[in-house]
């Protein structure tokens, strides 16, 4: 896909509107690339990079009332929120469309989204494929959100590949059970590499544990390096939601079938997408 | 009074121009209203969220340097300063206009006009109205303001409801009295709720006082209930400027008469009312 | 020279392009007039303030990685880290133009081209003066770049007038030494101030300095007051990067030749033509 070339129809097709970005948690790539892709169709944003500190909540204002008073701004609220839930309550009083960003170890459904989107580009097709999610399952919002969003395609087989204590959530091995997808525990990274299309690293996130021995313990355990790359089939690639730290090693990058930064990209036309069907079709 | 509409000449008004917002303090609402009015008439914002902490004032740089500065760049300086009088030293040294958008406990013009319009359309006058100001009315620079506003109309009833570490200053007591404005300081909040058109709450502001005690004993003494809303006329409205903590229950949020809001939105009408008149007009 | 004015054609120029800054630390100048220059060109700007706290800096990404991401979002990338040598670093892994708006205690090179521009409009010509760099020579980034900028014009005369703990770095002076301008250390700021085109004054910058005596000896040593003011030539003039502290005293500022708050006017300017010529002719 090419980038939308300034001075086409398409770069000011949002143009006059206004989105806003209500960021209570730190994030470079979720926030920049919507608030890009508002820019690249000729929006308009009003941005909060800090709402934890610098906005109202410091004073004890409530999500609801927050919303109430930025819905009468804009034409669409951003929002990712360190609690589980948070978007949902949001979405329950705006009269304006929001957009999950993530929220807390919830769901990140546009990185979902991406993912899919990413996984047709890359793979070819999204129905019929093995993916391996590998490392902290449990607070992973991005892997959780894309079983929901797979779960809706056929013919998936999932390897969930997690340290003990970071082990995929039973609500989400619930919900795939009952929507007829196959998916299996393993704890051998080499035979997950060895048979799948997708190998879906995530990065054990130090923020969501309580207990740094915990940390310890699952960080470091799944590494995908040169060694595993060599047992990747030849027309597989590796996912990462990013950012990493060095649960893919880096000289890795330069692998054909690293796709993570394709991936980071694809997050711009996807949320662009989402952005002119929010605000021009609601 | 509907939005500008994308795609009308109203909605490029200030196309090309730029407006700067240097934030001292937290906030939400100020600034994206400011922000969004902007944006709403095709205008172009350069935005500090933070001053305080990551611009040259942590450098150690004056205020009055700060302004000569960033007046060489943008076409109007949005300001919110924790310091009373800052925005008046910003404009001794400005050749652009300087918008106060809150100096510490001083003023908050804007949050005046839009209160003001608020009073026009919800009560249909601000001509001979009876209100009532209720809560921190000695750091609360809205109610300030409003009082100054107000001092121009005539026939206006203020009652002053506050808790007694947070009675209205007598500096704007004494400028209603040389203006003829009949002002009363009442201690029951249900003898004047009977008596308003409207009733202006505000917030107990913890991060205005230096003593805790101080704080505890001014919070939770007047509080809007559904009790306090059967006492009030039907053709009567509430009013905050919001941020809200408990001083308002939640359960008043439905009614008709609660009017904050729609008070909110009204900022954005009148900041790019504002902003048109200070940008175009200069 | 003029603002662009809005409706002229060189006010739509880059339309539809994407500018994004990266800043991980302080600054209101650099950072507003880069934004202001990119909207008065009628580009959009994705902007942080402060990503060594909220971006993916702070769960452990490398500056390479985050560049990987944005780059993909935008068409040109504005860097200040506090790493000397980090600009560079991201211009190797970059596929659009990097931007260093100064790297630590390295260079600022669009400093210097708002700084050569100031002293051609001021002075009337670059070639042939003779400029006296003040106060922390060994930490500021703007001098050191300056430096490398001077030593491509010829007949350039530089007096460094510095505290003994802050002198100019051996680097600096080999590359001048060898590219044949002439410079000398000197500790008498009269004797500069009375024979220079250029007067150009630095902050002690105190965030540099890992020893507070250092900083303590540093500081007060060299000041511009009235009485240098008498001493320095009628055509020459005082410039300054800012912010300032006390280093030059309030009662210069009325002086015509202090130049230092044009100076950062011109940088608005300078740096529309760098953004133009990046984003443009790439």
């Amino acid at each position: 896909m090419e980038k939308v070339k300034p001075g086409t129809p398409e770069s000011t097709m949002l143009k006059g509107y206004i989105m806003s970005t209500l960021f209570y948690e730190p994030s470079t790539r979720t926030r920049l690339s919507f608030e890009s892709a508002m820019g690249r169709l000729g929006g308009t944003v009003v941005s909060t990079e800090s709402a934890s500190e610098y906005s109202s909540a410091a004073k004890g204002e409530t999500l609801e009332d927050t919303i109430r008073t930025v819905e009468g701004y804009t034409d669409c609220i951003v929002i990712r929120h360190f609690q589980e839930g948070s978007a949902q309550r949001a979405a329950n009083v705006a009269s304006v469309p929001i957009i999950n960003a993530g929220d807390g170890p919830g769901q990140h459904p546009s990185q979902a989204l991406l993912d899919a989107y990413t996984i047709q580009r890359e793979v070819g097709r999204v129905d019929d494929i093995k993916i391996g999610m590998v490392g902290d399952l449990a607070n992973g919002r991005t892997v959780r959100s894309l079983c929901m969003l797979l779960s809706l395609y056929s013919g998936i087989k999932i390897y969930f590949v997690a340290p003990p204590v970071v082990r995929m959530r039973d609500d989400i091995k619930a919900m795939l059970t009952s929507r007829g997808v196959n998916w299996q525990e393993v704890t051998d990274l080499r035979e997950v590499a060895a048979d799948v299309n997708v190998l879906y690293q995530t990065r054990i996130q130090k923020e969501r544990f309580t207990n740094l021995e915990d940390y310890a313990q699952a960080r470091g355990k799944y590494i995908i390096d040169k060694d595993i790359m060599e047992i990747l089939p030849k027309d597989a690639v590796v996912m990462h939601p990013l950012p990493r730290v060095d649960e893919i090693t880096v000289d890795v990058d330069t692998d054909p079938r690293a796709a993570y930064f394709r991936q980071a990209k694809n997050g711009l036309y996807v949320r662009m997408a989402l952005l002119k069907m929010c605000i021009l079709n609601k």
